[in-house]
């Protein structure tokens, strides 16, 4: 179904930036499991607006409500209702762009699809929509808490991080706001998006995700590959452009001399090009991908575009967007891996007698 | 559910490569519609082994049979139901690797996760499976007769086809045997695979599909986007390890002001750098997209590994594999992509009174 | 997927009897219609507690708020989010009954089930979670604003409307407090669930739904037949013990000869004891059906019973209870129709091109 | 979705009267289970034609191939893909019909849904289809061994079989053609059948399927209800017009103190009016539920009907039919009862951690 995330850990979801709120319901959670609203809320903070210097200054607390599922601070396996009303919404800024059309944006896609749409912050196309899936995956991540899930921003423009993921320190990443566990280039990626912003611009960039502690066995042989699931909850991100895990595109320039992963003795591989996934199901080893985020399209400056009836136009973004989404998106893609590999590690549970 | 491709319009797939045959169910495929068999064969016959020197020798004639849902030559609306009978089953041949854990392939992994595994020629692993989505597709896409989707190899190792897409001819990708439409690149590619295949080595690379004349409106705005849906598709293809579309992992090294693609007065764009898409909806331009996909894990020679015990042993591919799987998947990229683009064209159409 | 109504039109919903709130997410509802949210807001009424003296006493204003996906008076597309504040909750009520196992209430199955369970006000297993479903299926009726569903009480206990249906006047139905279209029948109902509630007492019935102007063509031939989907739909409300369409359980004793519709030239049939139902598929005739409902499982007299340790206790319902549902599940009836249908409508545009 | 049965243990299914085969495709069959072939043919055998002197004399040997998912004796846990070939289809018997609108058949339903249909045999709208039911029901069995599953037929037209379940011995059920467990009642409804076909009509008859030994906790608490999940199983037989479980529609006419199922102190219940199922979960009593059958449309009598352009005609069915569906259904009741207890049994494992 085109509206949920998850086989049989499911999340569906509904808002719109400029509604009245967000939310979702998450059915399958199993029962007895003591909840920890606070790790959820601190991973809501994570993702929300107005952190720091580099993100949008807009203002919103982001604080989930739970209206169902939970009873005396543990799950009881009916479905969770939870919702995040929207508390900033001041409709009048948008009345501007009612009809215009925005450069790479929905505002047109959306009106060819459905003939109408809420034009306020992007509607149903705002990325606030997100908020939802931090609280899914940030519960899903309860169900798997030996799960080690650390993304991080790999890349602003054409500054990387160029150190091996093993290499890294991840308790670091929150240390600084850019969210690059490497503190030289998590400063080098500030001063550029610092400038960029300056210019009313925008920057794209890549996220890293690393999962230890997996167990072998997650991942279903056809259609729902492991990898092929992490694909499509990512690629559902609102600014991705591109998904690869393990060796990724670069694998596909290497020889199979090269790119197989030899056993040891004792089954892990003596190389991870795999990155921890044979034949769509994890095999105990490091899981890795890497998602493309492309620039944000609300620019502060003016740009030519044109209006639904094809009149040219003049667009600026005004006040509060963000010129790189790199940072906020970390624990977004935290949770949306967590949601995928926890409804693959229940399904797992009843594939062998 | 995992086990199905598409939301309204769906294929269930089964079969192993060494069992008696492979099949699926494509359900909800409209009646009425005059099904033409033999182009469906001849998307069969672009992937089936032993059609040239640098793919696998091993023969198989790859027949549908198609046992319901048409009637007198028309579709009937009632589930499709096919199969394609296995001919050139060797299980001798498979007899050495029974307790063997070949490199980089799903022996392991299959075995953690179901104790159990049918270890012939990959069993369910095997790519064979891909000659049910190939049916699947080149039935769907009979649905959308007017999408014009032309996948090419675009890399093979460090080959790369230089030209944009625009300046490809896509009717000579059929001319040579390694299915990249600029003759020039495709020769040194076939002479890369040969020098490769001499070694007993296999080379990977990359596949870009280019869909022209789809109509805006397709795909849905949330854990349904259009290239979340392709991303999926593809990325459960066997060998493949990344997916990018539009700018991709380079649009992530730019600025909003270089990457937004500004509309004409007509609706359409100057520039494509969204790939057809936004907002998770096809917006009336190009849609393209780049698959990366890993070589070949059997190789011709011999490779350190391991069987079920830990015990150290020595694995070697014998006779018919590819050395490269690129000229094989291009169908299968067209015929998943052909499937994705119907299933969201026929959801499409209720999408607004 | 077990917790969603519908196949392509689908509400998922969440909520429990003392939780802060009921909600759900209605997926493809198609774009651009106005909303009646009066009549959304009319149908809750006429399930809401404490609207006549033969019903629950409790006070709930069951307000419905929209959170997402109707704009400007029109749905846009979007998921359509909504929730039921709960204002009536004496969580104090039920602290007697924590541990106790009500007999023929699903206290003890809950327990098995999840280990855990909110035994306020039955938690989960309340029927206050149809509210969700009126909701639904109200705004489900306005997809298909031509289909004239009526249900109404056809019996309690052993008074039963003995009239065909085609004699009755459905515009009388909300005349009185039983939901009987015959205002004799219904007196007689009245009187007989008066007399029960002052024992403590509970009765049973049936309730018949009759549904003009359905075009011939709903329904899918297998598993998705137009019968089976009613059937399902009816036999999650709570109390629901039976189903039966067209002749039904009297079907089963007559003979072919007896029980075939033979045709009219202009395709209707001179009888219907197939209820409007050939093949799984509408044809165009009323489709009418009957639900059985047990008695009311709370008693306002004291019952012995266990408790979850095995001790012998008296259970006793206090207060506000209904001492028949069946008058406030007539609207549950027709909202469940309505949804069964516009879903399988939408569905039906796409079978044929 | 509207072609699989079971929400995580699911089938998929195609096939036409008159078509080359049946089949279907068992997706999440765990792994590592000895699959008894023999045990499925058993059950296909009892629901084949031409058993006996009261059903059809059509012959079929309904064999059943498994295609996949089954390795040296045991399941792999990969799809299970099967075919059973039609042996005995005489198109030229149908020729007759391909204009007919037969009365209460599904042929002008079909023709208005699809605008084209398999007119042989009734095409899609044959009753054959539940030969995959069974195949797949006689495997979701071997899940669930410890599960005592028994239907019987408890009904022909007015000859009803009078004991309560508890004074049967289903042992005896197969002990004779109509499958009724209490010879006496056997007796009189064969003579009844006998009767019925002599004169070229049909009768109709209920079907009561027992199933001790369930374990507390099956089904899911909204949507998913126990009996919802077996009321529209059943419901998708082709003649059923009916469904109740527990006191069903007899349950509508009592009062709650009559109804109530008082404990006992081992948790068992005293009474089981419930069907044992409370708030739509086992409870760990016997399950017990009834289903309707209309008697079969087509009689070996000339009736009056139309063809597709409304012209009056004349139908008479030819040589092999049932006179009555019951005996042969009573394996396709169990089957689907089993599938639907399977997949709620592997679900419910998921439910607690």
């Amino acid at each position: 179904m085109h509206n949920a995330l998850g086989n049989f850990l499911t999340l569906t979801t509904f808002g719109e930036s400029h509604g009245p709120a967000y939310g979702g319901i998450v059915t399958n959670f199993p029962a007895g499991l003591v909840v920890d609203l606070d790790a959820i809320q601190r991973d809501l903070d994570r993702r929300k607006p107005g952190q720091s210097a580099i993100v949008t200054q807009r203002k919103e607390s982001d604080t989930v409500k739970f209206l169902s599922g939970i009873f005396e601070g543990k799950s009881t396996g009916t479905p969770i209702g939870f919702i995040i009303e929207n508390e900033n919404q001041k409709s009048k800024d948008y009345a501007h762009i009612a009809q215009a059309y925005r450069p790479s944006h929905a505002d047109f896609t959306y009106d060819q699809k459905f003939g109408i749409r809420d034009y306020r912050g992007g509607g149903k196309s705002s990325a606030r929509e997100t908020v939802n899936w931090v609280v899914a995956g940030s519960l899903a991540k309860q169900i798997v808490p030996t799960f080690e899930i650390n993304a991080f921003v790999s890349s602003v423009g054409d500054i990387f991080c160029e150190k091996p993921y093993q290499d890294l320190d991840f308790s670091k990443t929150e240390d600084n706001i850019v969210r690059c566990p490497d503190e030289a280039t998590a400063e080098r990626m500030i001063e550029k998006i610092k400038e960029i912003k300056k210019e009313g611009n925008t920057i794209g960039g890549t996220i890293t995700c690393v999962i230890k502690n997996v167990p072998a066995g997650l991942g279903e042989p056809v259609f729902g590959k492991l990898q092929a699931e992490l694909a499509k909850a990512m690629m559902n991100i609102n600014a991705a452009k591109g998904f690869e895990y393990g060796s990724g595109f670069c694998g596909a320039r290497m020889t199979g001399k090269e790119h197989n992963d030899l056993f040891n003795p004792d089954f892990t591989t003596k190389t991870n090009l795999s990155g921890g996934i044979q034949g769509g199901i994890s095999n105990g080893m490091d899981i890795y991908f890497r998602v493309a985020f492309k620039p944000v399209a609300t620019l502060l400056r003016p740009q030519e575009s044109i209006d639904k009836y094809g009149n040219t136009i003049i667009v600026e973004g005004k006040g509060r967007h963000d010129p790189c989404v790199l940072p906020r998106a970390v624990p977004i893609v935290e949770s949306l891996a967590a949601f995928v590999l926890a409804d693959l590690f229940l399904i797992n549970k009843l594939r062998k007698i």
